[in-house]
């Protein structure tokens, strides 16, 4: 195990109804003058925007509104964002939304006090110091940002569109309401992204090089398995409050660094998505659900024995005696329930071109430099990931 | 899955050496003038104390020692330990040890800031409401104090001897720092109580009757997994390092609560085995190996499910026709196990004695109330756990 520190300091309030009491933890967070952070219509139309904003009238809190947050959330909002907030005094920020909306109440959070472009600070030519704090009410169970230390922001520079992401300690929500019911009008197809990109949170800390991490090991497998049990109740009965609460607090744990904190993480799969949902503007669980099991394809026989692990520990598959086939089986038990929740298994399926891998590449500034920990991915491996997710027969 | 809040807002520093940061982090949090409070001599003869004092010193930070710690921690010192603070102006207190220093610490934190005696707020009279901040430097695997929000102290009154604990979020560390190399020097008999209370902490939490409850459960069962591998490579080898760092994180994850939001916990058995160390001076991970067990054979036919599901997904026992039988698998491989590890399995073994069984029950104050909440056990139920624990033939 690695030397690690480890600090979440979120104060979590799981529950029904607990959106009523936003204003409570903005006003014990020290907010005055809010950002209500949102976006599309349907927090406006479910009344849950309405119950928020009484809430902070309740604490006699004022409040300045920003909606349209989108997928993959941009840049240009989030400059308008800013700017909004400096010019309105705001002093804490609450994000109402999944994950591209509290991500881009961070990317707001940092550029309201840093004092040049947060590009710098997401293409790391700066180290981010401070920001707003930030409170959230989650209503998607899947990017664990309502408890990461992290933020991703598709930015719209001049040559092209840069998905990038930011971390620090310091950016970890004050609070994040997390009622399951929120999540109930969620559509099928959302909620599977979720739970995908949720899966992925742990694959990416599971499949490390260090050893003798046996309590994380097993915190991930356990994670895992939550949501190959739960993940098909949403599915037939969307309305299932206990499996939907289940899955919410399994996204918070698979991305807190709970799974994480003493090994080496890899991370390859998320940046190699990120150049698919940033290109064709698709759902972050659904680019994962291409790419990840062909980097696993890829990467398998670096470590035969971890992916036989997890083929045993986490789907149930009989060890076999070669333990590639153990292994292998795995991977195609991965699929298989993928596409039991309706994901894409391969680039067209998902809306991707082969012909774009080139382009795919160059946003993903591969040349010089690797991608991942597990196994450090040059160009060409990067390419031949992207080919077999093209190539693969779904 | 029920409502509930949860912050553990610890910064946990994990790995080697990191002791010899302990200065750098209570000056981060603040602390000018440190009470440095420690068990017995070990901790001066190992080096660790002077370790310690060099940090505190690098940083500029004046420190008064109190040492004499005990096992089961005593309140004369603790109330000498409050009176020191006040007098020299301290404003930080370092806990250099095991769970009982850290609780001896938390105690005195309270009692600097509390104007009445802090027997009412371990006797519940009165609630909790701040304290000195406190950081801690472990040095033993068990008690899970240095991320959780409670205390446990041995307060010896006129009438007896009353083993009492006191929680509040406000208690939890400020920082935490974890070293495994240093729990290699613990004696075996320690190390093996160690577990045991760490297995009893997620027991505790297990074992409920709150339903659809599956990602805790997973978490548990993971712990628990993680120290029925782990531990028998540190009795074996005390000084595998990896195997204590799996232990150690372990111990922390089963008490910071990560494994207990969302579900009504029992807490029957640290309740019952309390009497048994107050009494004794046990060990409390002795205790537990006697008394838990006998809870478990007590109440297992309230939920047969439960039991069952434990035996096969933390023990690997077969799923029998009948669960009962499955159930009593579990019981009978976690006895195995414990005896392994050199633990005692009934009053004999653990030097306590039937006949002080109506005594238990008088320091237990059970009458007119109940302990637990898996299955509530009234006066009655309380005597006849002890009378399992001691007929038990080991």
């Amino acid at each position: 195990m690695d030397n690690f520190t480890f600090c979440s300091p979120t104060l979590f309030v799981f529950g029904r109804d607990q959106e009523n009491n936003a204003g409570k933890y903005v006003k014990q967070f020290g907010g005055t003058k809010v950002l209500l952070h949102y976006g599309g219509s349907s927090a406006e139309k479910s009344g849950l925007l309405g119950r928020v904003e009484n809430s902070l009238k309740r604490e006699g809190i004022s409040w300045v509104k920003l909606g349209g947050v989108q997928p993959n959330p941009k840049s240009p909002l989030i400059y308008e964002g800013i700017e909004l907030c400096k010019k309105e005094g705001v002093d804490f920020i609450l994000a109402v939304g999944g994950g591209s909306v509290i991500d881009s109440a961070k990317a707001i959070g940092l550029g309201v006090v840093y004092e040049g472009d947060i590009w710098e600070l997401y293409s790391k030519q700066a180290a981010p110091a401070a920001s707003l704090p930030v409170g959230t009410v989650l209503t998607i169970a899947a990017a664990g940002s309502e408890g990461s230390n992290g933020s991703v922001v598709s930015f719209q520079r001049e040559d092209g569109v840069y998905k990038r992401d930011c971390g620090g300690e310091f950016m970890r929500p004050k609070f994040s309401i997390l009622n399951p019911a929120l999540t109930q009008t969620l559509p099928p197809y959302q909620t599977a992204c979720g739970i995908v990109d949720i899966m992925c949170h742990v694959h990416e800390r599971y499949f490390t090089n260090t050893e003798h991490v046996e309590i994380t090991d097993q915190l991930c497998e356990g994670v895992l398995r939550t949501l190959i049990k739960e993940g098909p109740k949403v599915m037939k009965d969307p309305n299932d409050y206990e499996a939907r609460a289940n899955i919410m607090w399994a996204g918070t744990m698979a991305h807190n660094d709970i799974c994480g904190v003493g090994r080496e993480q890899d991370w390859a799969s998320h940046n190699l998505e990120h150049e698919l949902s940033g290109l064709y503007n698709c759902a972050h669980g659904a680019g994962l659900a291409v790419i990840m099991p062909a980097w696993m394809d890829y990467v398998m026989k670096h470590d035969i024995k971890r992916f036989a692990r997890y083929a045993v520990n986490v789907w149930g598959c009989e060890k076999e005696e070669n333990p590639a086939n153990t292994a292998r089986a795995g991977i195609a038990a991965l699929r298989k329930f993928w596409k039991s929740l309706g994901m894409p298994l391969n680039f067209q399926q998902l809306g991707a071109r082969e012909e774009d891998i080139p382009l795919l590449l160059n946003y993903l500034q591969i040349e010089g430099r690797t991608e991942g920990h597990f196994v450090k991915l040059g160009t060409e491996d990067c390419r031949a990931i992207y080919q077999l997710a093209a190539d693969y027969p779904g």
